[in-house]
């Protein structure tokens, strides 16, 4: 496809940054990708796998001259860079990111980013628990969302370019505000995995009386791989998503509580009825992804 | 290897009746299986895969004559099936099970069926959200942990056998008391189940305010399947592991309320500590898998 991208930064070259660049390369989206980290092991990978063609862990000479800047970062990292980079950025440079949570980070980037650049958030709904450029994959984004921010101080030209970075890798790009972004993904990814960090939580606190680990089966295994996922990338949504994921959680505990009353009442008829239009979700969720 | 079983009777041709006759009849261990279910199609597709070599739908004429009889069916259904068979059962005939809580259904057994018949009660660590015999498989079990159940009751010549079956199709067998099984299951395999099934109802109950279904990634999805397991399994295994379920509910209610409270605090440390301690149960329990 033709060049969208003459000079694209990815600050931060893991498994999300280091999946844009390669699946952007490989359909010559892009020119020339710059990869900027923190440890040089991790650059030596991104630079092997053909995932950038040059590195450097100086975000200031990442950044200059860049026409695209991702900033692929723990989400606490991204005000302290954008303080970094901001007198180089050229005149029209975009920058973009790939955060969880994006009211709190938005604020931030316009707030210390020059108004000759233009800033649009973005999420792709993809990942794992696995980190780092050795991970990265082109078709991560394949078949998936990306939500993109737009209100009232977003560029149009810079919203619609990087809404063709993510189809060019594959994804349905949906836009909408960062408050409504945030209830949305707080509800279907933050608390889910809140919900698992204390269940597996809970059972190693158990184990320590009674060893129960080892007979873990397929239910739990799915818990612990959600709990596996980035310590500091999470820390960083709770604390950017604060008072959406607490509401999730108290929502989420008074269902809980109503399906506790059931089972101590050992009413089967509620149990059985709560049981089958859960069943139904996975169905509706498949039928949703073809349309 | 030798024929362990002349005659295996499987009341509930379904995905674990059905793997476990499936896997014996592959391995030689069992020389004939008839299969017993409620609906011809389901026993129409074990008769065409291999699984059964005769089927009925009268648990009387299954039991009839057979060495060994597996109850595979909801575990409400287990008292009234062993009340109808108890006439017809051979002297020595061996009664085990596959359900997923073990006091209660070990009680009712032990009630109904007559003294010289022998009750080993089992549960293998292993299963999906599918049902049906069309779902069975050979491998199943392969390198999955089975649970017999041994108390003063047991007769050890009959338990020695069940565990050379379980044995036969690959699994590691343990054996312990009822109470112990239960407790232990409660915490690892029905406690992720209640989570899962309060999370999706607690998503589809808000999802009617603000579409958000839409928008699930990995995370949700792994609920999703848990939440489609088998509703009518699920309901008994709430009726009958009670009492352990809701104090295993308390005991993470408890935690996931620590957590809500770090986050409503802005807690970054102590985010960073226990999602650090989570990450780390997944490695753990693979290590424990290949001990």
């Amino acid at each position: 496809m033709t060049v969208l991208v003459e000079r694209l930064a990815v600050i931060g070259v893991g498994l999300i940054g280091g999946s844009f660049a390669l699946a952007l390369k490989e359909t010559g989206a892009v020119d020339f990708v710059i990869g900027c980290g923190r440890t040089e092991d991790n650059l030596r990978d991104a630079l092997a796998m053909g995932i950038i063609d040059d590195a450097t862990t100086d975000p200031v000479e990442a950044a200059e001259g860049a026409d695209v800047i991702m900033l692929s970062v723990p989400m606490r990292a991204m005000a302290p860079l954008a303080k970094q980079i901001a007198h180089v950025l050229k005149h029209g440079a975009i920058i973009t990111d790939a955060g969880s949570a994006k009211e709190v980070v938005l604020g931030e980037l316009f707030a210390w980013l020059p108004s000759h650049a233009h800033v649009v958030a973005g999420h792709p709904i993809a990942g794992s628990e696995k980190t780092g450029a050795a991970a990265a994959a082109p078709d991560l984004f394949k078949g998936r969302r990306t939500i993109l921010i737009s209100d009232e101080r977003t560029d149009h030209e810079a919203l619609e370019l990087v809404k063709k970075l993510w189809e060019a890798v594959g994804c349905k790009v949906e836009i909408m505000e960062a408050g409504r972004h945030d209830l949305v993904l707080g509800a279907v990814s933050h608390l889910p995995h809140m919900v698992a960090y204390a269940l597996v939580d809970a059972l190693l606190n158990w184990d320590n009386d009674l060893p129960m680990l080892r007979f873990s089966a397929g239910g739990l295994r799915d818990f612990t791989r959600i709990a596996a996922s980035s310590p500091e990338m999470w820390r960083d949504i709770c604390l950017d998503n604060q008072h959406v994921i607490v509401e999730a959680i108290d929502r989420f505990i008074e269902v809980l509580q109503s399906l506790r009353s059931e089972i101590d009442k050992g009413d089967g008829e509620e149990l059985s009825e709560r049981f089958s239009r859960c069943r139904k979700v996975r169905k509706r969720i498949e039928r949703e992804d073809k349309a």
